[in-house]
């Protein structure tokens, strides 16, 4: 059975400690964090801790924390040679500190607090300094998720970048229909199922292949009737820009 | 048996030909193009013609071609008095020719000619100038669809641009992070999950509580990686813009 330690106590902690407490194979002996009252609830099924000095042995420390706090994190960590991960996606393997063996165990999904997530869906991204590590670490991705891949700390980097495009921009964009919406008393669940069949699509057809609308049809009209009805001046930004950007990724349209 | 005459050889013609013929309620009796070539295939089942003049008498005609022909068009129709909807998400009822019955049947939704659709999904978004037309346009979208809104025009316009925002823009977001990785020899199915969670998670909480990411915390480090990491001008500048958008929503830190 697998002991794991988990460091933190944000969103990422936290759906971490859900996972690993539903698997048997799993045994998840403590958990700390420096703020003990977030970490309240998991004091039903684990050890917690907020002195660093009492961390328990274990197979895997994982450091669910914020990235700028790893380095000294590690760097604090009262032993040497056990396996330490971190689970963040725009940190290098490297910035770990080397007394003990290093590795990256990140989850490729957005965490948010009350919404739960089928982790067997989550693509799990792993990387460790040598193999024998690297397959402890795929015990363990494997036993939560389906999706598990070997990827770098450079690779790991540029898709923590493609995933804020995918993601977090993408959630901006729907927070601007939301809110034009709303402005207008037109109930938002009528753009839904395009959003979902937005995201379905590029499933079967690449994102090139599926873009449609005023920008790819080069249909200045369209365009121009939409930046009039615009009232907010950053949404006005936002339109002028991504329709520049579609425009130039489809050419225009020869007459 | 409602008898319908669809005008037009493109995407939405093509889309509402297929669901048209699909249902038993529906007398598909006559599709027109100006290009005969394009409705070819819509010979096995329907008869076909490019001659205005030709048009047989239908309860409705449904005019799915592109926004600017909408007028004209609708100004050539060799009768009068006869029910005649557009399938515009931007253009005014009104831009129909007076001397028929106008209205409007606007399936808000994104068409790709090679993908599938479920229109049971798709939200229709019917208006008429009187209740007895709406009424007839009300029985052709619940046989086709099980979400069928009645919106003006001018709500209409402001679900057209939103739909922008929340379909094309986001797509060409999804692009931009399929470019990324493919530069990087990295599968853009790794994201794929975040994306298909991204969407779903806005059908529980609204699209401000489900933000997450480095703009939302504003961590500067991050953000500042991830624009060294950008080599492509136009990526940078949408990140950008995208961040400073996120970052004003969501308002800044307190330290």
């Amino acid at each position: 059975m697998l002991k794991i330690v988990l460091i933190g106590g944000g969103n990422i902690a936290h759906h971490f400690f859900k996972v690993f407490s539903n698997h048997k194979s799993i045994d998840l002996i403590q958990c700390y964090n420096r703020n003990l009252d977030k970490i309240k609830s998991f004091e039903k099924s684990t050890i917690i801790t907020n002195n660093i000095n009492e961390l328990l042995e274990a197979a895997i420390y994982i450091l669910a924390i914020n990235d700028d706090a790893i380095p000294e994190f590690s760097n604090k960590l009262p032993f040497s040679n056990s396996l330490v991960v971190h689970t963040s996606g725009n940190v290098s393997m490297l910035d770990l500190n080397e007394k003990n063996r290093r590795g990256v165990f990140y989850p490729l999904q957005s965490f948010s607090k009350n919404k739960e997530v089928d982790f067997n869906e989550i693509p799990i991204c792993i990387e460790a300094e040598n193999e024998a590590d690297l397959n402890i670490l795929k015990v363990l991705a494997e036993t939560i998720s389906s999706k598990v891949f070997k990827i770098s700390s450079e690779q790991r980097k540029i898709l923590h970048v493609s995933a804020v495009f995918v993601n977090n921009f993408v959630n901006q964009l729907y927070y601007i229909g939301h809110d034009i919406c709303k402005k207008h008393d037109i109930p938002f669940e009528i753009l839904q199922p395009l959003i979902k069949e937005t995201s379905k699509k590029i499933e079967e057809i690449s994102p090139k292949e599926a873009q449609t609308g005023p920008a790819k049809r080069n249909d200045t009209e369209t365009i121009n009737s939409h930046l009039e009805l615009l009232t907010n001046e950053d949404y006005k930004n936002i339109y002028k820009l991504l329709t520049a950007a579609i425009i130039k990724t489809h050419g225009r349209k020869k007459l």
